[in-house]
This record gives C-alpha cells, sequence and structure tokens, in this order.
C-alpha cells in the first residue's frame, strides 16, 4: 500500500492570505489545492503564483466544475494545475469534456451519488474521486462513521484513487488505517494551528505511523 | 403571465473580454450574469466592475456553488451580487446557508436531481431554479424537447422562477409560449452575434411578441 498523501486545502479569501499558509506548508505537503472559494474570489491567479513559487509540486484547483467541462479545464492547466475537481452531478460529457484537457480529473462526491455513476466515470477513464463530508453537514453536526468507511473502501476496490476531506485531524486519520487513501486533504486544521507547519509534519508523522 | 426577463450570461475569459458584450448588450436586458467561467478566471472582479457599471441592473454571480455556502454567497454579495447559483447535488445545509446571505439563490439543475429534492428547496424558502440544458450535453447532440418543457412547468407549479438555459435562441423561444418563465438565459447567441446589441432587441422583442 503507498503511503497516503497530504494535501492542504488553501480555502483563504484572497492569495496574499492563501501564501501565508503555503510560506509555512509549502515544503511539507505533497499537494496544493486552491480552493474554491479562493477560485471563486481571485480566479486562476492564485494557481499561477503558487505554480511559479512552487514548480514541482502537484497542485490541484478544486473548481467543483459542473459545465463546460473542456474551457474549465484547459484554463486550470494553462494557470499550472495538474489535477481538478468536477462535481458528481456533472453530466458525463462535462466529465469526459475536461479529463481530456487535464493530468487527472477528480470527481467530488457531494450528495446522492451513486456506485453506478462511479462507474461510468471509471469508463470514461476518470482515476480520481474524492469523498468528502461537507463542511456544512459537518458544522450541522454530522461526521465520519462507518458508512462513510464503506464507501470509501468499495470505491478504492473499483480501482479510483479516493482522496478524503472534510473535519479530519491528526485523531481523526486512525479511522482509516487498511484503507487505501491516496489523499488526506486537511484545511483549517493546519492552517489554523499555532503552528502550520509543526500541524502539516504532525500530519505526515502520523500518516507515516499508521501507514 | 409576467413577462419573462432577458438575462445575458456572460460567458467570457476574461473581464475586459465580458465588458466588450456588455458595452453593446447592458442597457437591453435585464440581468446579467457573471458565468462561471468567468468567476473561475477573474473570481468576484468582474462582479465589482459590471455592479459599478450598472448600478441598478440585477447581477447574477453563477458560482455553482456546492459548500461552504454561507462563505461564498457573502463574497458575492459583498462583491454586488443580487443572486448566485447552488448547484442541485449541494447539501440542503450548504443551500441553507448560502440562502440567508444573498437576496435570492437560485439551484441549477443538472444530472439526476429530482422533484422530491426540489420540494425540500421549496421548503427551506430558495424561490428560483435554472433549468439547464448543459453545454456539453447539447455539444453531443442533446436538445429541448417535451420532457424538458414538463419538467418545467411542474416546477412552476410548485411556485419556483424558472430560468431556461442551454442553446436558445429567438426561434427556439417559441417552445416555452404559454410557460411562465422567469429569465431566459443566452450567451452567445447574443455574444457572438454580429450585432450583438440588436441581437438582445431581437430577443426582447420576440419576448414581448410570444408572452
Amino acid at each position: 500500500m503507498a503511503k497516503p498523501k497530504l494535501q492542504i486545502a488553501l480555502d483563504s479569501q484572497s492569495l496574499s492570505e492563501a501564501l501565508v499558509t503555503v510560506r509555512e506548508v509549502g515544503d511539507v505537503v505533497d499537494i496544493l489545492e486552491v480552493g474554491t472559494v479562493l477560485c471563486l474570489q481571485d480566479g486562476m491567479e492564485p494557481v499561477r503564483a503558487i505554480r511559479a513559487l512552487y514548480p514541482e509540486k502537484t497542485i490541484l484547483a478544486d473548481t467543483k466544475c459542473a459545465d463546460a467541462g473542456k474551457t474549465v479545464a484547459k484554463n486550470c492547466k494553462d494557470a499550472g494545475a495538474d489535477w481538478m475537481t468536477v462535481i458528481c452531478c456533472a453530466t458525463i460529457q462535462t466529465m469526459q469534456a475536461a479529463n481530456k484537457e487535464i493530468d487527472e480529473l477528480q470527481v467530488e462526491l457531494y450528495g446522492d451519488w451513486t456506485f453506478d455513476q462511479a462507474k461510468d466515470w471509471k469508463n470514461i477513464g476518470i482515476e480520481q474521486v474524492v469523498y468528502h463530508q461537507s463542511r456544512d453537514a459537518l458544522l450541522s453536526g454530522q461526521s465520519w462513521g462507518d458508512k462513510d468507511l464503506d464507501k470509501i473502501k468499495k470505491l478504492v476496490e473499483m480501482g479510483f484513487k479516493v482522496s478524503v476531506t472534510g473535519g479530519l485531524d491528526v485523531d481523526t486519520l486512525e479511522l482509516f488505517k487498511g484503507i487505501n487513501v491516496n489523499a488526506f486533504i486537511a484545511g483549517r486544521s493546519i492552517a489554523e494551528a499555532e503552528n502550520p507547519k509543526q500541524a502539516a509534519i504532525d500530519f505526515k508523522n502520523k500518516i507515516n505511523e499508521i501507514f
């Protein structure tokens, strides 16, 4: 089993604010994610800026693309992103169009997706999915459970590289022991830690300990 | 029956490119939509710029928000948008959080949404939905049919203000005769017309003729 990667979700309100986190954790994490809020606030400039700072790191543009897959994916690629996200309720045509333009496409799993749909995504060559506990769902008191873990295992068995996100901290990582997770995505638990660099190192150490 | 409004979808790659269209059609249309591609390219600056140019027009930020509803909606409102979109597979918590921050929220209907979900949206006070023929679906040969029109009628009966979009031109407007459409959304058929201003006027005239 490959060791899960660590992805920082840059959910800042502006590029400059994101760079405060990037400065601290850029060398520690494996994947730098330009979050949806940041994309919607500052467009593709954060992707270009972070690519300029980290020519060799994996950069994900979390566009949650729902339409115009070709244009959005081409724009992300042109800006320097390796990966981007599409939302699970996008049509298969949108996903297919996006998948041709970007190195790897991630389907972000929200709401009522089905494993039948997941088969369709696999069939058109999509390699990655993101299993997501919605921030708003977490705020309203829901959390990780066996139901989530079983779905993640099934997606891994189908051959997907599965990233997991939503309210993760060093302690919750234990829940995923034995599951072939592709990447753990952390946002606030790193960015808003007293020492973000140490928080990222703690995540990496915990991953190395468990997997 | 109120006359349907005309909405221009600014699907440009940059603010400056969008302004070429805005300059021509801004005075003619009822609603100026900052399209998803434009939001993802240039962030909220196009919303601020178009609000500066048109202090009184309705501005829609087509964010297709899927999570972090409160933050995204607040950012849209702060930038000057009256309305914004959420994607239909967002959780009800996300929609509810967004709905509190923006004047009116539109649920954008993609993929496998259900009328049971639509009831939930109505129950939390969402007023608008967008019935969308995906651009990628249109490119692959699908078009408007009775199946679409029946769904639109049912949504209107449920009490939603329904906007329709996807491959609309002056001729296809006839299909919606007798249906209480809130707004017709046109993009390329206006922006890429030889004379965009005249194309927008033709749309308005046709709406006045049919409804």
